[in-house]
């Protein structure tokens, strides 16, 4: 890491971690913990600063930046986290417009050393995981600012980073929280009753990465794969009959199976992470393929081709005795992509990613000035924080 | 060009064209001219194929162009064009289902050496102005297969290739549908009376690329920009106050320009084409370039930042003795972009895309399996096609 690189996919940021972690030099870790009015970036946003002053992540859109790279040699130095807070109001309390979105609000900042007690929490990233970081605030005195354990929703044990159960700290009331924060991949400050104390900590939910699984092997695969890339999908490239060369015609993918459209289901781990897109262009092996995706039951089956084509494709099912059910269907997206009315290869792709963005994270396409709602869903354990907009 | 590069953005495929023109050897363009039944590509779609064996862009999504590259190599030989006829049908007529999407129907091509006679085409493209191509399929003699002739809606003219009028083409008839096509960048096959002939002609219509103007240069802007040019925007990257190193800074954007905020509307030309995107994170620039794009009348002008920034922009506005329409507000979109839920600067960036795409097609956001028309517009000088979709 020589220069900084602030726009990168989040996984980029935490491949960044694991590296570093790996690495020469002490790295220090910024995130957001905290927001108060509007900001770019939401809590959980994360920013490596290596000690050439380079840094990779935002946490804003450029405002704070150099700020944190100062604070961050310090924090190098002396070894102990701190917390920041960035105050961007004026004296009447009110947003200085002036500053602009990104640069309003409140912001709080934690800077740590990057060290081995964030290794746990990359590897569980990778691993397919959900993991929650729970790192001190503050306590009555029993912690120390910036002690860290985790929790793990699948197994709902606290660990501590040497893997060794946290004993000690307030599991019960942890649990929900952080589960929560985890399986959304949110992020938000809990305080806790501990004792006769309180017990705030920040919990940062790292949902594993959704996987994007791309049956098909045409031209038209790789603008699919590039875009959810860097929309943070772990993706695959499945083709079929030996096809040849595939790493090298997708190197943006994460991973490049080959299989027969009858072993699909059994050669790919399929679960409710699992956002498929179906473009083989060869109607037997869609159909092969979308039988296996709907008897896994994953959240989203993409299927390139009119609608008719389906509709044949049912047709064929109910021939061969398979029939399925309307809750099945729903989760088929065909013709695959938002209507966004491009006709170009990478013009489909990115209606193709955004639907899928869309579905796994449970929006309903339409433009923003249109949404009800506030932008960013309020994290519910957070009691003082404005749900903002952009 | 020494390898195949199928998925490439449109304005990349032209631009291969035009440097090509410059280039040593013959290079064969191959289009496709018509389509019957459904494909991945349409009217229009182009591949460059040059002796070596390699093409630039796409025609379908792989089933063809390896039978495309030794057409091309007779094409290259005799230097005549060729039109040519793929019939993926099967004999009852159905479609060939097993041939999947994209290779079914009957997809006729046009195959022809790349020469001057297409060197206006691709400097009216870049140069902001839009153009028909037509070419001749069939006369009743009064023509050669492949004889060539533009149409210019703006001057309403009917130009040689050698830059003299075409005298002798019946312009009247022509006018309209190669005007149309040209402003919509469609294409289709045209048959009109000559004389006591027919003649059907093919009508490119080769319209100048949309230009999206980003206003801003934090970090949030260079995914922007990449998601941008994929998409076959021409990408106008604005900084304010000597802003430096943007051109390094964001290498996909084809124009950097850098003026002030008050200087706007003189220093860049903004008219229906211009798709804006205000993200400088600073109120009162983004209020001072707001107020220009809206003077100017552009398509869309999309606000970085929650609601309510804007409805104080508004104030601000009227503050000033300023007052916009409902008509001029209803290009404003803020927030910008679709509602996909991510938060990252690249889901960001795509949900901003996303909408630019959608709003300059003419297109509601949803998901196309929700849309009741046709995926592809019918090209209404086309009586035989069906409207296929995917």
């Amino acid at each position: 890491m020589t220069q900084s690189n602030w726009s990168v996919p989040e996984t980029e940021v935490v491949q960044q971690i694991r590296d570093r972690l790996d690495g020469d030099g002490i790295d220090v870790l910024a995130t957001i913990v905290d927001v108060e009015g509007n900001a770019y970036r939401r809590p959980g946003a994360k920013m490596l600063l290596d000690e050439g002053g380079a840094g990779v992540g935002s946490i804003t859109a450029g405002c704070l930046e150099d700020e944190l790279l100062s604070v961050g040699d310090r924090v190098r130095e002396t070894g102990e986290p701190e917390l920041v807070t960035y105050d961007l109001m004026n004296d009447d309390g009110e947003d200085v417009w002036g500053l602009g979105v990104g640069c309003n609000g409140v912001i709080e900042v934690l800077l740590e050393p990057l060290t081995e007690t964030y290794r746990s929490a990359v590897e569980a990233f990778f691993g397919g995981r959900d993991v929650a970081v729970v790192t001190v605030l503050d306590s009555g005195g029993r912690f120390e600012q910036g002690d860290r354990v985790y929790y793990y929703p699948d197994t709902g044990s606290l660990v501590s980073p040497d893997g060794t159960d946290a004993s000690g700290w307030p599991v019960e009331s942890l649990a929900d929280p952080a589960g929560e924060l985890a399986a959304r991949g949110k992020a938000g400050t809990v305080s806790l009753p501990d004792g006769g104390d309180e017990l705030t900590v920040f919990v940062d939910g790292l949902a594993a990465p959704d996987e994007l699984v791309v049956f098909g092997t045409g031209h038209d695969v790789r603008p699919v794969t590039e875009f959810a890339t860097k929309n943070d999908f772990r993706v695959t490239v499945v083709g079929f009959r030996g096809a040849v060369d595939l790493a090298e015609r997708f190197p943006e993918a994460d991973r490049i199976v080959t299989t027969s459209p009858a072993a699909v289901g059994e050669d790919l781990e399929l679960d409710d992470r699992t956002y498929a897109v179906v473009m083989t262009h060869n109607f037997v092996d869609d159909q092969l393929t979308v039988e296996s995706l709907l008897d896994a039951g994953v959240p989203y089956v993409g299927v390139m081709g009119p609608r008719e084509r389906f509709e044949r494709m049912l047709e064929a099912f109910e021939a061969d005795g398979r029939k399925f059910g309307e809750a099945e269907l729903s989760t088929v997206y065909t013709p695959v992509g938002l209507d966004l009315g491009g006709g170009s290869p990478f013009q489909i792709a990115h209606s193709i990613v955004a639907e899928v963005l869309a579905v796994s994270n449970g929006r309903t396409p339409r433009h923003l000035k249109s949404r009800e709602e506030p932008i960013h869903e309020r994290v519910d354990v957070e009691s003082d924080a404005d749900p903002p907009a952009q």
